[in-house]
């Protein structure tokens, strides 16, 4: 144990166990371990895996459960929960367990029917890979889509999700110039439309790719239907779309993406930070597919998964969850 | 007018004004024109200063009188409400006004009473200068305290405000090495407390200040008493706290600080991305002081200005708010 004194008004004694001051180690051996340990992401996980719990699990076993679904979300990036009940904003009850609800443009959830069309989400067409709502300081981390209803006779609406920060590292090791190009010259993401009930204004100009101190890939945005023209200077341009160009064809590559179809009762949780998530065209056939989203912050899953950790009494090492944070 | 078209299911027809086109110029010139006329922060409105709105003066005027409450906050870095009803949560109602309210740690709004005793804020003690939440990717931008009472007989208790933005570029003007430092060895901000009623575990590894991509200062994070051990090489330890100590000596210097006092009713809305807060310490005196505050993003104040002014008619140039965004 470590004892150290304050001088203020009293004086005062904090206990440090040793290992706390270990932790803290600036040796390059004990950082790199500790960065390392940490990252789930990059490091301990290269697949991105479709894990599945049952809700009905969740009663009686709410810590147990609730930490289940977050250790998938965090380290296999998506989880997949089954039989929700079908009832219109479930999703936000189911949401709660894991942090605050994220208001966006959208409120606190949005529907996805099949009618209203203020993006392409909101129509049948294909959705190519994306990552929601770039346009803000922070976007969303955890994700949650519910299947109120998914007709058996509708075909197409399978969902896509492929991990971009396995992507990202592919293009590192392949063309590290266009790599560092994402990191350095800047996109300006942004969703304006003053003429919604809820009209909005939102922009905010930051990189593809960024990299940390450490020069690990903290964090990814690739959203092409909100990127502007680029705010930069003349002579960035080309190397500027050459990079965005080569990201978009490993992309297409579509290494290790998982493709699955949810069925009535479904709920998908997964990591905007980390994933990007598509879609196939959608024909009705007569027939409804009707899902419900909404969002949660990572700083706030993070939170909850350390949290519940602690509850159950189970050692666990923070993990990078892809918010631009290596702690 | 300028026509473009794409080849889709059908041909599309999208008309874009000239000065639409001219906006996205690329020459150096448009460019500087551009990135200076949106910084208010650091080019237009070097003093923070304290305007007085009456909240009276909403009824009836909602979108001239918010809009024009919004544009202090954001070109003056604070604005002072009068005359706010003093009945509990109506900071919520205000702060509804302007963005979705943002939950923390402290749920949707806090209570400074005086009675509770989770860090410095809800003690009488003096508050040195600094920015709320850094832990979060996102710290809040849009910070309201509404004083419910502070009673005459309260002595201390003095609110202060002084702009970050400013003194980061006074350090940046003297020395140049020490502001380079903050900008490329990160802090890592945390507040972890497993004990309390809503257990939290939050961190986020990230620079003092932020430079974008213009070398133009877009970020800045002060919050000594959340910086945790840092986690960076052995080889830039030592120029991360002469950095740091350097910083704060700027910060001793109190240039354009703001010192005022809150009377009953008042309410305040500052950018705690642009300044730093602070307070003198309390002596009750048998009276009380009763305070209330709460958050929104400040995308979503942004964005409700870009909005206000479009309904107003305004030609209005988005502003950078100090999240981290030129645009």
């Amino acid at each position: 144990m470590l004892k150290t004194w304050f001088k203020g008004e009293t004086n005062h004694v904090t206990k440090h166990p040793t290992d706390w001051l270990r932790s803290y180690c600036y040796c390059d051996a004990c950082l790199n371990h500790d960065i390392t340990s940490r990252d789930v992401i990059s490091v301990h996980n290269q697949e991105v895996e479709l894990h599945v719990v049952d809700y009905n699990a969740i009663e009686g076993n709410e810590n147990t459960v609730q930490f289940k679904i977050l250790k998938h979300l965090i380290e296999s990036g998506i989880c997949m929960i089954k039989n929700v009940p079908t009832v219109p904003e479930q999703i936000l009850k189911v949401a709660s367990m894991f942090g605050p609800v994220r208001s966006t443009l959208y409120g606190k959830g949005y529907d996805l029917g099949g009618d209203q069309g203020e993006n392409r989400a909101f129509t049948t067409s294909e959705l190519p890979f994306h990552q929601d709502s770039p346009y803000y300081e922070t976007k969303p981390g955890a994700q949650l889509l519910h299947a109120l209803r998914f007709d058996s006779c509708v075909t197409g609406g399978e969902s896509l999700i492929i991990d971009m920060f396995r992507s990202a590292e592919t293009l590192r090791r392949e063309s590290p110039e266009h790599f560092r190009t994402l990191c350095e010259v800047p996109a300006t993401f942004e969703t304006i439309d003053l003429k919604r009930n809820e009209p909005c204004y939102l922009e905010h100009q930051k990189t593809h790719f960024a990299v940390d101190y450490f020069d690990k890939l903290v964090g990814v945005n690739w959203s092409p239907d909100h990127v502007l023209v680029p705010r930069i200077r003349s002579e960035d341009v080309n190397r500027y779309y050459a990079a965005c160009r080569a990201f978009a064809k490993v992309l297409e590559r579509k290494e290790g993406m998982l493709k699955f179809r949810l069925t009535t009762g479904d709920l998908i949780i997964f990591n905007n930070c980390r994933v990007a998530h598509g879609r196939t065209a959608i024909q009705s056939c007569g027939g409804k597919r009707h899902l419900q989203g909404t969002y949660v912050n990572m700083n706030d899953v993070k939170s909850k998964y350390m949290v519940l950790a602690n509850k159950l009494g189970l050692n666990v090492t923070p993990p990078k969850v892809g918010n631009n944070s290596s702690f």
